[in-house]
C-alpha cells in the first residue's frame, strides 16, 4: 500500500522506515525537502530527501516531497508533524486528496515556547484531532500512538509486557482498519482500545503531561502503560 | 494516628472507613455534617454525622465535624472534596491548622456544567493542587490517589496485577511520609512513583479525560495503569 506521512520529523522518518521495510511505498514531506534538521541537543535528522535516498540504497519504496504531495501520494495519509503547525500543514493538501482517505494523527499539540515543561497549545474542550477532523471533514481522521515515542510506536514488543494502544475517530471502519492493520499486523500492537468518536482526541492529547513526567522520573522514552482492568483477562 | 478529612463525599467515606478500620481516628467533615448526600443514580450516601456513627458501632474512632474541625483535628489532613470546591472547603480551615501538616489532596476539578464527558475547570498551566500549595504556604500539600477510582484507592490488590500510583510535592519527606506509610503500609500500593514538585499535579489531574474515556469503553470503574518501562524490572 503507498502511505503519505505529512511530516519529516523524527516521528515522520521512524514510522516510514518501518512501513517502507514492510513492503510498503513512503512518501515523507517538508516544506524544504532538502533540508537538514537540526535537533538541538538530539542531534541532526537527515532531510526528507536524504531519507528517501537512504530507504532507496535498502531496496525499498520511498520518496520525499512536499505536504500536499504526499497526501496525494497515500492511500492512507498519516500526519506526524508538530500539533502545533499540523493545521496548517495538512492544510496545504487538496482537499480531493484527502476525501474518503484515513488520516491517522499521531500528533501533539506541545507548546514549548514557555519553556519546560511544555503546556498544550489546544485542550480540555478541543484538541488537533478534531481540529484537523473539522477542518477536512471528508477525510476519516484517527486518533492513534501519539501516547508513546516512535520508537516504541513501531516497535511495542521491546517493552517486554504488552501495553495498550488507544485509537478515537469518528468512522468504526476506518477505526477498525487502523487497529487491525497498522497497529496490529504492520506494527505488532497486540492490545489496541477503541475511545469512542474523535473528541476522545482530547483525552489522549492530555495524557502528554503524565507521559512526560514519566519520561523525566525514569529516565527513558521507551514506556508505556497496560491498562488493568478488575476481571478482565490480561 | 488522627486524620482529618476535608468531605464526606464517597471519596471521604471510603477512606475514611479504610483508615479508621485500621485503628486511626478519623473525621471526616461538611458544610452540613448532619445532611443526607444524594448522588442522583448512584443513590444516596449516608451524612456525615451518620456515617460517623455507623463507623462507631463497629467499635472505630470516627466523627463528624465541619471542615474546619477537620483540619484541626487531624495530624495528616485529607482534601477529598471535589476539585472546583476545595479551594473554598480548604481556606475556611485556621491557617494554624495546616501549618506544618502534611495536606493529601486527591481531588479533580471535573467540572459537569457542560454536560458529558465533564472538562477540567483548571488545567495545563495550573492545577488544583498547586493552588492549594499556594493559598496554604504552610501546609505541606501533596497530590495522590486521584487517578482512580476511591475503591481502587483503598485496596489496589483488586485489579489483580500491581498497578502504578504517583505522588507530586514540593516537600521531599511529606513524599516519602505519604508514599511509605499512607499509600504502602495503610492502602497496599506497592508501586509509588515520585513524578516531582507540585506543578506535576497538573499532569496528574490531566489524566481524568483519559480515565473517564477508559470508564467509558470498558465499563468498569476498577481500573488503573501500570507504567512499563523498558529495562525496569516490574
Amino acid at each position: 500500500m503507498d502511505i503519505g506521512i505529512i511530516g519529516s520529523s523524527i516521528v515522520a522518518q521512524t514510522l516510514g522506515a518501518r512501513l517502507a521495510s514492510l513492503g510498503h511505498g513512503v512518501m515523507i514531506s517538508s516544506r524544504r525537502p532538502d533540508a537538514v534538521k537540526d535537533m538541538g541537543q538530539r542531534g541532526v535528522l537527515p532531510s526528507a530527501d536524504q531519507w528517501a535516498a537512504d530507504q532507496r540504497s535498502q531496496g525499498r519504496t520511498a520518496a520525499a516531497g512536499g505536504f500536499a504531495d504526499a497526501a496525494g501520494y497515500g492511500e492512507v495519509v498519516i500526519n506526524a508533524t508538530a500539533g502545533t503547525v499540523s493545521l496548517a500543514a495538512v492544510g496545504t493538501a487538496d482537499e480531493r486528496d484527502l476525501e474518503g482517505k484515513i488520516l491517522v494523527d499521531v500528533s501533539n499539540p506541545l507548546d514549548f515556547s514557555g519553556g519546560l515543561p511544555p503546556t498544550l497549545a489546544v485542550c480540555n474542550t478541543d484538541s488537533i484531532g478534531e481540529r484537523l477532523q473539522a477542518a477536512h471533514p471528508g477525510a476519516r481522521v484517527v486518533k492513534t500512538l501519539n501516547t508513546v515515542n516512535c520508537g516504541v510506536m513501531v516497535d511495542p514488543r521491546q517493552l517486554g509486557e504488552e501495553t495498550d494502544q488507544f485509537v478515537a475517530g469518528d468512522d468504526p471502519k476506518a477505526k477498525a482498519w487502523v487497529s487491525e492493520h497498522l497497529l496490529r499486523d504492520w506494527l505488532g500492537w497486540t492490545r489496541v482500545r477503541d475511545l469512542g468518536d474523535i473528541s476522545a482526541a482530547r483525552a489522549l492529547e492530555m495524557y502528554l503531561p503524565l507521559w512526560l513526567r514519566l519520561l523525566a522520573a525514569t529516565g527513558s522514552s521507551i514506556l508505556n502503560v497496560r491498562v488493568v482492568v478488575a476481571g478482565e483477562t490480561g
